[in-house]
């Protein structure tokens, strides 16, 4: 058995047998890259470490000392050699990463003689003793087991005796008290001394990072991110290098490329005669990369090189972290740079014009989820923030201006010209106007669903919610900061929130606009060209299409009619709809509604004219377009007390009591909603339908490509879908006149309710179409009001990870996904041409788009800004799993007149 | 094709070919019974009349004057004979029952000759003309498709014109003249005259049954009964016989046995010289059945012979309708007599005596349903009842007492010796001394799941609820009853409730006691050794427990803790812990609970010594025991508007109302309850597992056989039951000391969440046993809450056959009987020795019942009442689907310490 492989010997292809890092050192020595010395004991060493009753192979030693021959000799430097001792690194390195759970030694090789020579040869004692007591804890902590703190204690108080707070302001002569002091540890704890035999260092450090293979810590990681225990940890024994030795030393890290803007210059910084750690801790001001060039031009041209040479290697723009010791270049770590969503996607495009990468792998390389950043108002991050407190980041984008608090005075300043955030406990419909005219909307009360947020979503305003730490007064509020400091926000002061984040924060902030670049369209076109699953937009306003279809929407995928109701102007009529006593009266402010609804489609058809436009019927419970029982309550109560309030403002609040209250539900997730409420009072839903038809054939007499799917929600039985499908069908035919007998449309459901995804089967035989409503079938399936969840017990439940992910983020593969499996299962094998897709909030989800790409769904719909990232994940899904399971493909022109079903 | 069938030449077997009446009376007639002579033209022919495109095929006429002949010559009348007319009925006879759906035409072969045959030998013209005006009446509806109106109208008139209000006060001539008038109709409406030949009349009306086959309601019917439209019916021709032709005639009604009580006497009544109609209605007195002894004596003895005969025939208690024409007996019907509860057990444990039938057959004559009326107090229905309005029936029972309208002036009253109704508009946690206190309780908000119902049904306190017809005041209802009365109870007025029907009744009424007869409990014994079923039940008391194993209770399926928390003493130091705003001032509460848990849990554990206790750890979410914030705002509302308040009280009520917002949740069934709150604040659970180990020890100490398993609520993800899982062992493994090692207990789980059915294989890993807690399964995969759907969209759903049941009486089997089959399928395949029960309020249904047996649970578990009619539902699902499909039996061994998983 090869126990121990040189970096020269191995590759990346090795990664099993010599860990993640182990492969990677020896990949870029291979590449002829400049890496310090050293090489890996394998994985299986440690399986046979484990095997033998942690016993360390025979052997094995022997191997480890062949391979310190050659170091000492790469290094002309001698292992415990006083005059030049040679140092290694002693650290783990397993085949999945598993940052920070084992354990690393460094600087072993020190001991109370080489110390010496180390301070000799660098001319500073300081860095040799602290290298040396480093050492010391180090070996101490992980060898013998001894709690960090007794030494971090001893370290403490010897500061405080020198009257000094910095680490880097001991001197040598304290560090030299110190190492004393810790080898006394050493002794007391572990009952022997610190070993000064570098042979005894290093067997002892090996069997150390083996044994940590199974520490407390590694082991629960194992268990969390499902590493087989079997894997075990390699050892990368390599030797130290010094940037700190001299003035022909230095140290630096750079990027091949710009990460904030993609640009193809190498950029970073470095300082001369100097640690890594010195970089980090900002004693001294680091110095542009370009300025190299002139202090080393030979080093800095074999840095350039090196950096093109990682880049093609690696086939991406890298983050690398180097050391000059002596006049010679090393590398100690390369590795993909992070980089800005603008700088990824310019980075992608230019690796593919310059042949390094295919336009596939291009798409691969964008982070579905960071294109969001590019989309929105962002805020501008340079400059400093006052945050007073975080709410849900319920819309994306960021928002300045002052603040109000009541809809009619953020409307009337609006109006005036000023930009105005509108601060509420909660938004009511009749505070649309408000919402409508200010920049963004910030709620103390209500979660990612509440009306706020909704409302906001559905305009593309920014939106914070629920930030309970906002103490609301009647123009004003009052919050702690996390820093405790005691803000109070008055009508007219700036205020500005981040709805990405859900940060509040003090004061205007300048504001980033959102751009769709050359090259991200190019980006696009590539996945277009990759993809099979179509990308529908959920929009409920023309504009909103029209936007979606800019950014590559090829449908309506979700048109929710409930926020055609809520608009400043209509509120009044659907509230008198609800309130009516009679069906007379109930009729007239219907027929009222009917051309503004027609109006609404009419638009949406033209702005999608030749795409597929699917429209739900009013879903949410009736209660909604009505004020807040509490607010009513309060609101008698204070009449009550005043005996000369107007008879009929009284009956007027009666009345309105009255109502709310019979229409108040304990659950309204679970009430009379959706479908229900249209089987129960049908004359909504038959205005609704009627308007649907009513747009179409003014818009068949405009020449436009009409293409409705009308789609009834919260179906729970076939029954449901059947009577709904024979009024749709009626109504067809009463509007649509002649046309009704060639004109095409589409008549599905949303599978929202696990019944319907249990008994699919079933309600496919009335269906042309599913659109899977991931937002409820979640909150039904796991029992999880998303209102009462978030910020509550599911924050609760990600943290401790009870759950893997917060399932309205991320699709619940095994309960929601294996209901949706079986859906389409069931729904195509009773009708083969049945169309599926999605359109709750997981349409605009990396892994969730996978996961319908994965069973075969026709389209995701998204939001509009979302569009665009849906159209990357599908590229990518596409890329990673190839065509979904082989089936037919879903029929492309509608069922005539909605009765093929 | 044989087309026609004369009762003597047909049998009960040939119901496809007969229909079921046809076969029923040829049944009888060769039984030997005193039936009038008939015939049967097929089912085949009415295929035959539709396929020939609504054309009688050839030569059936011919075969029905034939059969024609036949009855005239068993009569000794002729069809037409002026002489001695014989009168036809004619009717319908599907295959499967459709009441009401088709029609029937009586006296034919009457004309205006036959009528004057039939006044002279009657010596009644009234009733000779009566007949008359009958026949063309229903002639004219039937078979010219005339309206009923339009005869009915003429007969009103003629009323007015006669100044009487009666039908049977018309005399021979109003009768002579309006037929005249009804002719005129038929001529108008039909444009010819009602035929006087008697074979016209005949070929007419059969046609016109078949006809009736497709007529609009029959055909709905047929849909929504799923009776295939093909089966089509037969027409039966039977003689007319008249019980009023003279002193030798007459008429009644009897059972074979006492319908009532279930004595085996004959019972009943008659009237000489009577037609059917007369006893009916009421103008003569009918006579007791024995006294027919007197007056006929050998028509007495001939039915009491038949009576026998036709029990022994039909092997159960009949319900004979006879008529005595000239000395003749005759069967006009027999069928399976309804009876009582208490005479049904009765009858079948007599049957079983007697030899009629076994005892399986006797355990599947128990409509279980029915039991109910068995083992409630019920009212004595024989009183009238001055019904003020229905609400929903939530807890079983009736009561009756004076009104009282809060919970204090209900426990003082209830002290002072007087029964008590407590009528609230709903109840909080703070009410629960007065509903201890109640005889009965009546809301006017809620549903069956409403606090309100909850704590009733769990104390069997009778309760109805969400009377929404109550206007409810301080000290007061008022009401308008049904028949638009109104009427207003004050404090102190007597009123009675109905909690299985719902009503509420003015005044004090009588009740019935319930009984557990010898019969019963020789049934139920029969009924156990029939089942393979286990019968546990839901008990939160050691009262409810004793009572449930007097009912036959093998275990307790559900003891719901958090009913020990509402307990009158308990209500504070429950409020005082979900108040605490420190970890100390929570553990001071819990730590005054525990004591009182264990109480509970010694109490149950020695009543069920011996017998499994499933514990669930507390449920609902913490705001149910808090008052609610409606009544609070008031509160505030109203305080602020006193200056002179005390300051402690405004800072109680805010403090209160903080919390209860806080705590405040949109849709609480989808909040945070069950597991959720156990993983958020473990110290309740803790405290809850040590009470129950606490009180496993103490019983362990009386040497009694304690059995607890314990049920984690609300389980969506198996890392949910894991953990709750470790939590369990800990606290077993500290209070138990040295019993940890030896003492068996199981840990499981509800499935109550789709997720945890659809996930059930990952949730078994950790799972001793699966619970179906099927009102929550039924309310998150239909998406329907119960509160918000009774009495509003699920009603109107069940109404308009959206909907075959309430899925939260009967069982979804196509919904939620598929989770639960694929969940028991996926938890037996990862742990064949799962348990498997279902604890919901199914578990007393029926239907639901037999869908446990088929799927293979081990176990239904119900209320205590309802146990004796699950043990006879558990045996006649045995009977009607034998061994459910074979797998190993649940482990009768629980497993130790909780560690087998």
């Amino acid at each position: 058995m090869q126990s121990v492989v040189p970096f020269h010997s191995g590759h990346a292809g090795l990664k099993q047998l010599l860990g993640g890092k182990g492969a990677n050192l020896a990949e870029m020595t291979n590449a002829g890259l400049p890496v310090p010395p050293g090489f890996t004991i394998t994985t299986d060493v440690c399986r046979s470490y484990y095997e033998a009753g942690m016993q360390l192979p025979a052997g094995l030693m022997e191997q480890v000392h062949q391979a310190m021959r050659e170091l000492e000799q790469a290094k002309s430097q001698g292992f415990g050699d006083p005059a030049k001792p040679l140092l290694v690194s002693v650290r783990s390195g397993s085949v999945t990463s598993m940052p920070g759970m084992m354990d690393t030694i460094l600087n072993l090789g020190l001991n109370d003689e080489t110390v010496q020579g180390l301070a000799a040869l660098t001319g500073n004692p300081r860095f040799a003793f602290d290298c040396y007591r480093r050492l010391i804890q180090m070996f101490g902590n992980v060898v013998f087991d001894i709690e960090t703190y007794q030494f971090e204690r001893l370290l403490h108080r010897l500061k405080q005796r020198f009257n000094v707070s910095q680490d880097s302001e001991v001197s040598a002569e304290g560090w030299t008290e110190l190492i004393g002091e810790y080898k006394a540890v050493i002794r007391k704890e572990a009952g022997r001394e610190f070993p000064q035999q570098v042979e005894e260092q290093l067997a002892l450090a090996v069997e150390a990072v083996f044994r940590s293979w199974n520490n407390a810590r590694a082991k629960v990681y194992r268990k969390v991110h499902q590493i087989p225990d079997e894997q075990g940890t390699a050892v990368n024994i390599q030797t130290m290098v010094f940037g700190n030795m001299g003035s022909d030393c230095g140290t630096g890290v750079v990027f091949t490329r710009n990460p904030s803007i993609g640009e193809p210059v190498l950029y970073g910084e470095y300082l001369m005669n100097a640690q890594g750690e010195d970089v980090v801790a900002g004693v001294r001001t680091p110095v542009p990369i370009a300025k190299l060039g002139e202090e080393m031009p030979l080093v800095f041209d074999q840095l350039v090189r090196t950096a093109e040479k990682l880049e093609r290697h690696y086939t991406d723009m890298q983050d690398i972290e180097f050391t000059v010791e002596q006049g010679k270049l090393y590398l100690l770590q390369t590795r993909d740079g992070k980089r800005t969503a603008q700088a990824a996607v310019k980075i992608a495009v230019d690796l593919v014009r310059e042949g390094v990468i295919d336009t596939g792998e291009a798409v691969n390389r964008i982070e579905p989820f960071h294109l969001d950043q590019l989309l929105h108002r962002a805020i501008d991050t340079d400059k400093p923030l006052h945050v007073l407190a975080a709410g849900l980041p319920a819309s994306p984008g960021a928002a300045s201006g002052v603040a109000v608090f009541d809809a009619d005075t953020a409307e009337a300043w609006a109006r005036a010209g000023r930009k105005v955030i509108l601060v509420r406990s909660e938004t009511t419909p009749e505070d649309i106007h408000g919402v409508l005219a200010a920049e963004g909307v910030l709620t103390s009360r209500g979660g990612m669903t509440s009306h706020a947020a909704v409302v906001a979503r559905g305009m593309g305003k920014p939106c914070v919610c629920g930030c309970e730490a906002l103490r609301l007064t009647d123009r004003a509020f009052a919050v702690t900061t996390a820093d405790g400091e005691a803000v109070t926000v008055r009508e007219g002061d700036a205020l500005s929130i981040d709805g990405a984040t859900g940060r509040v924060i003090l004061g205007e902030v300048s504001l980033r606009e959102p751009e769709l670049t050359g090259e991200l369209q190019q980006l696009l076109a590539w996945a277009d060209e990759i993809r099979t699953l179509e990308v529908y937009t959920n929009a409920d306003t023309p504009e909103d299409a029209a936007k979606a279809r800019s950014f590559g929407a090829e449908g309506i995928g979700l048109c929710r009619t409930e926020h055609m109701f809520m608009s400043a102007e209509r509120v009044p009529v659907v509230q008198a709809m609800i309130l009516a006593e009679t069906a007379e009266e109930r009729a007239e402010a219907l027929a009222k509604l009917l051309p503004m609804q027609q109006e609404d489609f009419e638009g949406i058809f033209r702005a999608m004219d030749g795409l597929p436009v699917t429209i739900r019927l009013l879903d949410p419970p009736l209660h909604e377009f009505l004020p807040n029982m509490e607010q009513l309550v309060v609101e008698r109560e204070r009449l009550n007390g005043q005996p000369d309030a107007e008879p009929e403002r009284k009956e007027r609040l009666e009345k309105l009591l009255r109502k709310v209250r019979a229409l108040h539900e304990m659950n309204p997730m679970l009430g009379t909603r959706g479908c229900r409420l249209g089987l129960v009072l049908p004359d909504i839903y038959e205005m609704q339908i009627e308007a649907v038809f009513r747009a179409v054939l003014s818009c068949l007499r405009e020449q436009l490509d009409v293409r409705p799917d009308i789609m009834i929600p919260l179906v729970g039985h076939a029954n449901e879908l059947q009577r709904m499908r024979e009024l749709v069908t009626r109504k067809a035919e009463e509007v649509l006149g002649e046309f009704a007998r060639t004109f095409r449309y589409r008549v599905g459901t949303m599978i929202e309710v696990p019944r319907a995804a249990v008994t699919a089967g079933d309600i496919a035989q009335h269906a042309d179409f599913f659109s899977f409503g991931t937002n409820d079938l979640t909150q039904m399936t796991f029992g999880y009001s998303r209102d009462d969840a978030e910020g509550k017990f599911l924050t609760h439940y990600v943290e401790t990870k009870l759950l893997p992910d917060n399932p309205f983020q991320v699709l619940d593969r095994d309960g929601v996904g294996t209901l949706i499996e079986w859906a389409v299962e069931r729904g195509r094998a009773v009708k083969p041409q049945l169309k599926t897709g999605i359109c709750g909030e997981h349409g605009g989800d990396k892994q969730s788009i996978f996961f319908c790409h994965g069973v075969g769904l026709d389209y995701v719909s998204c939001s509009p800004y979302r569009v665009p990232l849906a159209r990357i994940a599908a590229a990518q899904a596409q890329l990673a799993l190839g065509k979904p399971d082989a089936r037919e493909t879903a029929a492309e022109e509608p069922v005539t007149s909605g009765r093929s079903a």
